[in-house]
């Protein structure tokens, strides 16, 4: 359990004023408190205090993603959310799921019988069986990626994928790029369609001809590269977009392998932005999302439930990171 | 100036319970808390202590809407920026807003030498000039049903139209109705476009028929449903939805001028849910705006793009009110 010295010690600030900050004082200023709070809920500090009020029980339920370490997808999000819910007096809970889970038990029955408030679900896959239960349900529910139409207990939130696609292919536009490929992340799921009408809308708009064979639906993960970077070359492509930075990085690795040049040969961009992505060789140009304030933005959407404001759906923008992984399109032929 | 008696004989509780909502006790609940704060808002309370300290200076821009009383339609929407806006120290200012305001002065500008951190507009055309410079603006600026693309500084917030309409139209078939008139709002306004694609798409998917004939552009104004009620009974419409409530209220008029029985005839439905709705007779079945929730999360959004948290769009649900303007469809012929 971390103490007020362990989050003295991070900040390089005195024990007083980590003090300070946790308890409201009014002499110190609040972006150092709201950084104070921020760091215990990192670090995990919590006091007798606290763990006697009443507290609001929440659950965060993950599948398909990770989000052990800071390297990966899902951690800061999971950390925004607690953030957020450190200061609202609400408890967190991280519950991995899975399809079995899913099927032994109901979704409404869990949250009951855990005596949970609300939930945050990250990476549920469309076929689940909670997601048809979430038509229904009267649970305040959050939905990272994934909309349910019509039922105020549920919201959604998300980074605008239509926004970040285009401007990907506004850049390699930019550079020259015609002949534009997408090796998108997995069937059924709604981010993956999403993008797949994103980069079909962005193409059109631009004038850009692209087809089934141009934009492969794979998996979130850098093998998935493999089986299409040969038929994407083949076919005169110069650019290719993932849809994420694992599979960027396996596109990068697969170009290497073959002795293709990125950028000279074929320009890459990612999607994320998670820390991996800076230390690639090259480094990734990627369409990043703020994961930390996707967890705080569903916080905010599920205490809103909670109080019977129905949101229905929170998008943030996506920022375009350029680094080294795009470059000019070379002449092909 | 409201002071603390004021508050507490409108809530029916004692001086002293409010005195302790206001200044953050422990010993009143949560709700009562909020209760106490939202009302000092409503009432125009500040106490010395507010008004000398270093406050954040927000504005409102309201065009083309009436927000004087809380039976217009405005109203809330200001009321719940503001409670939200005084439980994080801000002041706010109502600014009313022309074409010819926005030519004599740019919103940078104008901003900048009067001191304001953000602004949430209300109400504004498609083709004001401030509308083109959102695009570049990087003042923190959320707008009311319009959405600038691409700029992080800019965020737009409003209620689902295609949930509303599409709820509306079931509601329509679920009578047995199938030619469905809509009399949007005006031209040159976001939300008008999108309840023209949101009726479309609707129709569509419930397999009914529908032209440009089905679907004319007015005004948020009474006396515009006049010259449409007649065209589309001549068409065999049995239902017609309204851009707003007051665009019902008139088609209501107009049709008992003409000896045309509500609901009996033709059925009408409204869009908002302002107080008026629920007194016409018969009283409005129409789809509802929480406008109160509106104004806080136009808050939310606001102090989120402060802190550079990119938020985009933030969408709530809308609510079908069924009340007595609906009924079976006549059998027309």
């Amino acid at each position: 359990m971390a103490t007020i010295k362990d989050i003295a010690e991070r900040l390089g600030i005195s024990v007083s004023t980590v003090s300070k900050g946790l308890n409201g004082a009014s002499d110190i200023s609040e972006s150092l408190r709201q950084t104070v709070l921020d760091t215990a809920v990192e670090l995990g500090y919590t006091t007798k205090q606290m763990r006697g009020r009443a507290r609001r029980k929440l659950c965060i339920f993950v599948e398909n993603m990770e989000c052990e370490t800071p390297e990966q997808f899902g951690y800061d999000i999971i950390l925004g959310f607690r953030q957020s819910a450190f200061r609202r007096d609400c408890d967190v809970t991280v519950t991995p799921v899975t399809p079995a889970f899913q099927s032994a038990e109901k979704y409404d029955t869990y949250m009951l019988k855990n005596g949970y408030a609300g939930a945050f679900l990250l990476g549920l896959a469309l076929q689940d069986e909670w997601i048809s239960q979430f038509r229904s349900t009267s649970i305040p529910t959050v939905l990272l990626d994934n909309y349910i139409k019509k039922n105020p207990a549920v919201s959604y939130i998300g980074t605008d994928s239509f926004e970040g696609i285009d401007d990907a292919i506004e850049h390699l536009t930019g550079l020259g790029h015609t002949r534009i490929g997408l090796i998108n992340g997995s069937r059924n799921s709604m981010i993956s369609d999403q993008r797949w009408q994103a980069y079909a809308d962005s193409m059109t708009a631009h004038g850009l001809p692209f087809s089934e064979d141009t934009m492969p639906y794979a998996y979130f993960v850098p093998e998935a590269a493999k089986p299409h970077v040969d038929k994407l070359l083949s076919m005169g492509i110069t650019a290719i977009l993932c849809g994420n930075d694992l599979i960027a990085s396996g596109v990068i690795a697969e170009c290497r392998a073959r002795g293709v040049r990125v950028p000279e040969d074929i320009s890459v961009i990612g999607f994320d932005d998670i820390p991996i992505s800076a230390k690639l060789d090259p480094p990734l140009t990627t369409i990043r999302q703020d994961r930390i304030e996707l967890g705080k933005c569903g916080f905010y959407a599920l205490n809103s439930l909670i109080d019977h404001v129905p949101i229905s759906k929170t998008l943030l923008r996506p920022q375009l990171i350029v680094r080294g992984s795009t470059g000019p399109a070379c002449n092909p032929g």
